[in-house]
């Protein structure tokens, strides 16, 4: 596993054993994340990989005491899928929302929030800063876990939450389309000094590394928040949410 | 118990024992939490509450399959205390901070901040809006737990945390030392509309509950943060974070 955060918790919802998993990719249920027990390669395991591979869905080959571990049945016959907790939207879902609104496009875009409490807390400040959707990578990051949904307090019910094969090329779009994006960034420019009204992206990094250097490298602005302190970083919920009103208060001042 | 979210969690200091309970008390060794085992009364056992009820540690009487669950010796003999993780500071350490770095004091106040991971990043974010202290009530509240000492990501370290027996007791006390309180409240004054500049405690009220209603009676005013969404609140430790941040820009105006 690519991250240890995301790991299934106790309330996320699951479906385990081959005939079931299969139905559910058929049936088009979006599936998060599927266990596979390592070393199985027969007929409706490979029938399963194959549907995963089609929706890009995140596949795990794993130890057979780890699905054991896992189950909650005790009959996952080697499979066991984490199934999202709430439907994603399209990019799309976001312009209608801001035009919808009459308020410049404003969307935040995490670079691999993995921690499910941060990321449920950034979508529910998304929704009431008045953000119009929240874009994720596919990969490396925490998705639309039942932890997630119940820590943004009913805000996936509202804010659009798209996930994105590459930032990078999300970026780029989105840029055609007339959004600036501006990089969390603790050696950028102090945010109060930033223009940050109009249509804008703001990007926020991962809890320990920070935006990737890439991503960094494809924003307009970097913002900075002022530290006045002993150690080196803001919760990034935390960070999330005092640039988010930064921008905010600088709409409101318009 | 008050509190679901204090539970000890496995990383959290803990004593077992009628003979090390008792000497810790007598040691002096802050202990945050007292499990005692339903139905026993013996000498010993009751020389431990009574050494409880004497520094106001919080007791709970649970069943004997609860602390044998706890138990990490397997020798609990009806009584396990949870050690605070770290120490906590008096109101003069905040006002020395203040003096030595030569501002204004600027104090978090919590009435009943209960996730840990929400006290840890307050106190993060206490530490770089360059606030010089956190004043937490000592009853249905999270304390210093090892949680919360690892969320705060090392800001225990600088930042004093003070408990205090009685909140609007503290708040009175710290008036008259020339402290002006503003209570976040979702129904008051716009926060860009009140002046937040000069001494100041800034109270921060429960995940569920906000401030209550006598603490909220004794602050001088009311802070809001714009709300441009469709959900009831922002997550405690972010509303923490824009409040603080705001006072963090309004000082850097002058």
């Amino acid at each position: 596993m690519n991250n240890h955060n995301a790991k299934p918790e106790n309330n996320d919802l699951r479906i385990e054993g081959r005939h079931s998993v299969l139905e559910a990719f058929r049936a088009g249920r979006l599936i998060e994340r599927l266990y596979v027990q390592k070393g199985l390669s027969d007929g409706p395991i490979l029938s399963i990989i194959k549907e995963a591979k089609k929706t890009g869905t995140v596949l795990d080959f794993v130890p057979k005491e780890r699905l054991d571990h896992m189950s909650e049945t005790a009959r996952h016959q080697g499979v066991i899928a984490l199934l999202s907790a709430f439907h994603y939207s399209e990019i799309e879902d976001i312009f209608l929302l801001a035009e919808k609104k009459g308020t410049a496009p404003f969307i935040f875009l995490l670079d691999g929030i993995e921690d499910p409490h941060n990321l449920g807390a950034i979508i529910r400040t998304a929704n009431l800063a008045g953000a119009h959707g929240v874009i994720i990578p596919k990969r490396r990051a925490v998705g639309l876990t039942a932890t997630v949904v119940k820590a943004s307090a009913g805000a996936v019910h509202y804010t659009p939450v798209v996930r994105a094969t590459n930032l990078v090329n999300t970026i780029e779009e989105l840029k055609e389309k007339g959004l600036w994006f501006v990089c969390a960034d603790m050696e950028g420019e102090l945010m109060y000094r930033n223009n940050l009204s109009g249509p804008i992206g703001l990007v926020i990094g991962n809890e320990g590394n920070g935006v990737s250097r890439l991503v960094r490298e494809h924003c307009d602005l970097t913002a900075a928040i002022p530290m006045n302190g002993d150690i080196d970083s803001l919760n990034a919920s935390v960070a999330a949410g005092i640039l988010a009103y930064e921008i905010v208060r600088q709409r409101l001042l318009e």
